[in-house]
């Protein structure tokens, strides 16, 4: 393999880490309440070897014209190789490695070390009519990544950017930072913070995902309201297409007509492979301040959210949780005092509950704001006053501190629930402030009749994660006990049920993870005619054969 | 005419008003000390009458089907409306005015007031090959709305935006508003005020520009440091271009693939009219504080920019002007006390050169910050304590106020110059901190070296006045006494020479103006040649006879 930065091939993360629900005493009571969880897990990861492996599709006699374009050691086509290439990290991923379904995989995977093998690579696929799936972390939650090959290709490639991991210049005194592609978070942010700055795009997935994966989906971080989204970190791109270089020029701003850095933020690997960006950087802040508040209700905190990100403030985290989800926040407390809110232990949910926080309407709201260490007083100061008329319950830091410590930890929890072979999948949507609560509606009627009609029991928790002073992201989870062997399906009828609803209620179909495969049927209801034209007319002028991520985002 | 909404064909503003020197005895002096100014003024507009227009290109029938496709009353083919969109407000487009030099004029002006308008005219234009320029205020400075025909097109027609200028709605709790492309500043600013919010968005052309003309420029504003450009300000856009209507859905944000409206964005008229769009508003701010310092080095000011831009303050306005300019602001100061800076006065000019501020160095800054109170207090506290070790000289808020209570004046003066037959040009560009000098350097040297070759006096002015955490934009102005009669030939040769120079010193050839016709030259280096196919393709895909704006922003 490229690195030694491995992960679970059929799961999250680190191998030997998995989520520890020990010191959680209130977690399996409660999901046990709602859902009928099986009493033993029984489905796990089969082993690699016993997997079926669709026969290689690529003749031997191309792929060995393309060894020897490459210099040795970037190509590789074991099963190994293979099926770690197969899929994202969506439920619907994950599924089907569980299920041992594999009925595509690549027939080789490439790690390219310079510009010069990509090209390289994109010339063989051309000639050969091959299709390429750029890969930066493989942690796509929408089948970005997925082995996907149209009929009329003789074979289907993964180019692995993770041998360009290199930050080739940090411009300090510009704030900019050239950096390749294939770097993944933390190698990132350790060598930038050496310098005293950052880039500060944090994604749940920051571990495990790359700047070229971030850049082609147009990725947002837990602080991306501070700091913007990717669309917002990227000075310029370098983009190596089927057809040609693609490098955007580095001005702070400019009046040079269409901003062409926006049309390969966002194009997924379809139009080509970003070698290279230059990033935007800040310097680090020299104030965190995190803490936690309960809200009456999801419609208080929403009001209150609102209000912050209206005022000018802009705290580098709001995440508002609606009731079920605080129910299953607070589910995952920890039983000694030390842990969790030492003041929620104190007060006890009792008497929470007698002070007008009903359990089953209470919001919780994590609120960090990051800066220089005056501002963020006067920032915390402006807010209590703000948020004065809805009296939260101050929960504090520490309550705070256990989110922002153990931030990173959520995707191991799925792992653990799919043992037991629960449903657990996301969206995530956003929309103007005034139709919010027609999308919130909307969004957990859907899986929640969907979860009805197919006799299973369901749960669905929201948050606000991402805010604007125009509008907010609505971020969806979903657990649910499908059927066993039936989960694809189910999963399928709950997805397409709540995508339909949220697009008909005016939400995007995608805030941060994309269109890939999964998103793809919607697309066209959340983009005019025209405006597709356009995309599969630029999709055709940088890659002419087709060749690069087959099937994803552009509609049929 | 479609509105009352007039100002002077052959300058800048309303008809009445002009410059009033009067109070400004420190001017002419200065002036005639660095340039030789002429006695007397002597080149003034002529008088509309006198001007030899060319024969009208279209064929009357032709131009009688448009007539028949519209309501009556949209169409005018009269002296004046031609005459008075030929040309934008450059020094460039002043001059032959000035000078009567009109080889090409419209056939005709259209006041569309609906988009089925536009509709009908777009496709008439389409089947009869005539060019199309969309016009706003009509106050680009790069000849983005110049009659320019091509060879191959039967006629030339302006659509005239104006009369689409109503504010459609409020959507308060969003902070957005739907309006019509061709509302101008004012207008737009007091109904959106009325209702307690405001764009911010402030170019000092805002009296005379419009919102289409705004986006389609990538304009920015005198607040656009804290507010951001154009291309930051717009939700969603509708397009109506010749091939159909362009229209971008309403999201805070979304990962839905590239970002059509940044294509739409800085389109300049070439890919179709913008007919309205969704822009984000901001709450008025509570507070703004506007003061003046002065710094002993253009280089000092810099680098306390560079530093307040790079903490997390976002002020409303930087501008820094260096030490000409600097020499050029207290020249333009009035005699009494109570209108120019009193402090100023009280020192005096040789106190201040004692106190280490030389003539031939000092810079001075408007800083204005705005917003809640509290925070405006706050950042202004950081922000003293950041500039400390240049210990500046503070100017005050009553200088600072000066500046903007006449910030939309400045543009006066430069008719009253030129009826001395000065040349008063101004360039923008940007650049990274780290490239700053080297831009500075080279675009000063440009242009005065440029005046040497022709042997005409020049003065070159710069100021920053966008500032970004990477970088800045720099502002040139330049003045200087062309030989009688060769205005327009010693104008391109300075430009010239100045634009190459820029580009070559890495900065952007528009940093808010645009490309327009005068730019076009330079925007082949500023692009690779891929990003170049892409917007040639995007052109065809809207426009597909090429009837839009001809000439305008893509190079041959
Ligand atoms: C548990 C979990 C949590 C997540 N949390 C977040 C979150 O908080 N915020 C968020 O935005 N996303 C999140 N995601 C989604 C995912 O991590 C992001 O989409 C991320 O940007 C993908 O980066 P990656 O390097 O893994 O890219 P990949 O998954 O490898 O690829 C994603 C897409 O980008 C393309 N691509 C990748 N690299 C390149 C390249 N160099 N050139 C061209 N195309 C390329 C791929 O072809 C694919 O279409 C999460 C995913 C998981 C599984
Ligand atoms: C004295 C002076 C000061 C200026 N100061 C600034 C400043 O501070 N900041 C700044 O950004 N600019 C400034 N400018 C430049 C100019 O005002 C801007 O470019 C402004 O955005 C133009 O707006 P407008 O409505 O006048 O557009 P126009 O000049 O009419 O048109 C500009 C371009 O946009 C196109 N266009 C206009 N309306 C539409 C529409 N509805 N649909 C499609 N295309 C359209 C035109 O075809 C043309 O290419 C200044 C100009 C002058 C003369």
């Amino acid at each position: 393999m490229g690195t030694n930065m491995r992960s679970k091939w059929w799961g999250w993360g680190a191998p030997e880490k998995s989520y520890d629900l020990s010191r959680k005493p209130y977690f399996w009571p409660y999901l046990n309440n709602r859902l009928d969880i099986p009493e033993n897990p029984f489905l796990f990861p089969p082993s690699m070897e016993k997997i079926d492996l669709p026969p290689t599709y690529l003749p031997v006699n191309t792929l060995n014209r393309l060894k020897s374009r490459l210099p040795p050691g970037q190509i590789f086509t074991d099963r190994e190789s293979k099926l770690t290439h197969t899929y994202g990290k969506s439920y619907h991923d994950l599924i089907r490695i569980r299920r041992a379904i594999f009925p595509v995989v690549p027939d080789a995977v490439v790690y390219p070390e310079t510009e010069e093998d990509i090209q390289a690579v994109l010339r063989w696929a051309k000639e050969n009519g091959v299709g390429v799936i750029p890969w930066g972390g493989g942690t796509s939650v929408v089948g970005g990544v997925e082995a996907f090959r149209l009929k009329s290709q003789d074979g289907l490639i993964v180019i692995d950017l993770r041998r360009m991991n290199r930050i080739l210049k940090i411009h300090k005194e510009s704030l900019l930072a050239d950096v390749q592609a294939g770097i993944f978070g933390p190698e990132l942010e350790e060598q930038l913070q050496e310098k005293g700055v950052t880039l500060a795009h944090y994604p749940e997935s920051f571990e495990y995902s790359t700047l070229g994966g971030w850049i082609a989906a147009r990725s947002a971080g837990q602080q991306s309201t501070r700091y913007g989204k990717m669309e917002d970190m990227v000075e310029s791109v370098r983009l190596i297409t089927p057809a040609a270089i693609l490098e955007t020029p580095c001005f702070p701003a400019a009046a040079n007509g269409p901003d062409i850095n926006q049309i390969v933020v966002g194009s997924e690997g379809i139009l080509g492979v970003l070698s290279q960006a230059r990033i935007r950087l800040k310097v680090i802040p020299g104030r965190k301040f995190y803490t936690a508040l309960l809200f009456r209700s999801f419609e208080e905190g929403v009001e209150a959210v609102r209000k912050i990100m209206q005022s000018g403030i802009k705290p580098a985290t709001v995440r508002l949780s609606d009731a079920d989800e605080t129910e299953f926040v607070f589910a995952l407390r920890e039983a000694k005092s030390g842990r969790f809110s030492s003041s929620l232990q104190k007060f006890g949910m009792k008497i929470l509950g007698m002070k007008g926080f009903l359990p089953e309407k209470r919001a919780f709201l994590i609120l960090g704001l990051e800066g220089e260490a005056t501002s963020v007083r006067n920032e915390w100061r402006r807010i209590v006053k703000m948020l004065h008329p809805f009296s939260p319950f101050k929960l504090g830091e520490k309550t705070a501190r256990q989110w922002y410590d153990h931030r990173f930890e959520n995707p191991y929890l799925r792992d653990t629930l799919m043992n037991y072979d629960l449903l657990v999948d996301t969206l995530e949507t956003a929309t103007e402030w005034e139709n919010l609560w027609n999308l919130y509606r909307a969004g957990r009627t859907a899986v929640l009749s969907a979860c009805d009609t197919l006799q299973i029991k369901g749960i669905v928790t929201v948050h606000l994660s991402h805010a604007y002073p125009t509008g907010s992201s609505l971020y969806f989870i979903i657990l649910a006990v499908p059927h066993v062997g039936k989960e694809l399906e189910e999963w399928w009828k709950i997805k397409k049920a709540a995508s339909d609803a949220i697009v008909s209620a005016g939400g995007t179909i995608s805030h941060h993870h994309g269109i890939g495969l999964d998103h793809r049927p919607w697309l066209k209801q959340q983009m005019d005619g025209t405006s597709l034209r356009l995309l599969r007319q630029i999709k055709q002028t940088l890659d002419p054969n087709g060749i690069m991520n087959p099937g994803k985002l552009l509609p049929d």
